[in-house]
């Protein structure tokens, strides 16, 4: 199954992420760039409302080692995109999301790819492993088989 | 009147904009630089919204001139900006847009400034008349006296 | 052989590209993001150099269909990056280019990943052949099977 | 004197900022947002090589209280940047830096602003003087009478 055939169905969260003026470039469309961004804000928005992740007083902090994304369709201003994540793959210190964007009206997305973030202690810096309750808390994003 | 007594209802036009991930430096809270690019986004959101402008089919752009910020309080993702704009000037040619940025449940804004953009030509960049359907568009927005 | 065996030698352009403040996010490296525009603006720059692309007069231009990129090491402002590129695969419509960066007195990459441009007719957004001149232009950063 | 009449001899600082990619927006040249994230960078890489910030073991950080810019000149890819500085008001707890941005070949600025830090202490975020030592580095940015 290709990427282009992910569908809003398949995945179990989603957030709504409005363009910013300044995310076009000078062709007039979003910047491939941004397009991570919006992964990234996606993903870490999910992690903040299920307590995996916050600002201050977490002992861990994710890492991205790894990106991706295959792009189909322009985004433009003032386009507001419906990202969506799921988990392609639970281990004992690493998440790879999978992401979706979507465009409103259109069942096909914009763009998708992953993302990989490695937990590390916020200061050694040295992988560490998932809390039991977080994995508890992003158990209904995990798919199978992907 | 300073700007930090600027409040909600001083301004006519609000849209929320949320913050991402990647807006925030490494002092932990967002960059001031991603301020203004809220303070460009919520402007020309307002704009697209009122057919000022649109992205492909308007004769008309605007440029920014001159844009000026008071920050008084940090902003965290993944908090969501109550962005408001307000009209202290329209020229013939130009406008002035002074905007406040609001966060959830506090009464005062986080950040407050203006933001100046001419309108030009798409092709010659020349300054060009707003046209009397844009100006009747924004009338509500402006204030008087500022 | 891996992203992470990829030396300053195996690319035959580079372009040095300083961080700015805001690149930074809330762990205080730069942001997964920026590594990609850093990406974007290694390639689009060499294009630039090599007369591929140009801003204003150019008929074709470049999409960006799929970025990847693999993290090895943290990059902190105000670092310099020495990014280097080169061309996995030139198509009829299409350039796979692979990117690497690097910090300075470090031999192999703080990340690297690929970025496949298709070209497009500037106003029907159709893909179009890359000239012949383009082709030539770009010849010395091709290398054999990756 | 007006911003517009700087010249880059009013300046003690310089630094090269190259533009990136995705700097530009819809119309074809730098958004204004990134000028201001230009000034940030220039500052902030000032006073890292003046020993008076740094990443990791400094006890204070500059807060940024007010910034201003005014655009005379459009950027545009790949144009580098020739980013001023100077020190219009040194405060006990803050410094007013005055940026102008030039480009090659061009004698008048491109743009040009202020930006205002105010010192706190990196963990309590309260105000905390400019030691001795850090005014001294600076002491050849100051001007007078501004």
């Amino acid at each position: 199954m290709s990427l282009r055939d992910l569908r809003r169905e398949d995945f179990a969260y989603a957030v709504d992420i409005p363009t910013r003026w300044a995310d076009s470039d000078a062709y007039g469309h979003v910047n491939n760039v941004i397009y991570l961004s919006w992964f990234d804000t996606a993903v870490t928005r999910m992690l903040y409302e299920r307590g995996v992740l916050s600002l201050h007083d977490c002992p861990a902090i994710g890492l991205c080692v790894e990106s991706r994304c295959e792009y189909f369709a322009p985004v433009e201003f003032p386009q507001v995109v419906d990202a969506r994540v799921r988990i392609g793959r639970m281990g004992d210190k690493s998440l790879r999301y999978e992401v979706g964007l979507f465009l409103p009206g259109v069942e096909s997305p914009a763009a998708a790819g992953h993302f990989v973030h490695v937990f590390v202690d916020r200061r050694t810096r040295q992988p560490t492993p998932l809390a039991a309750a977080s994995k508890a808390a992003l158990a209904d994003l995990v798919v199978a088989g992907v």
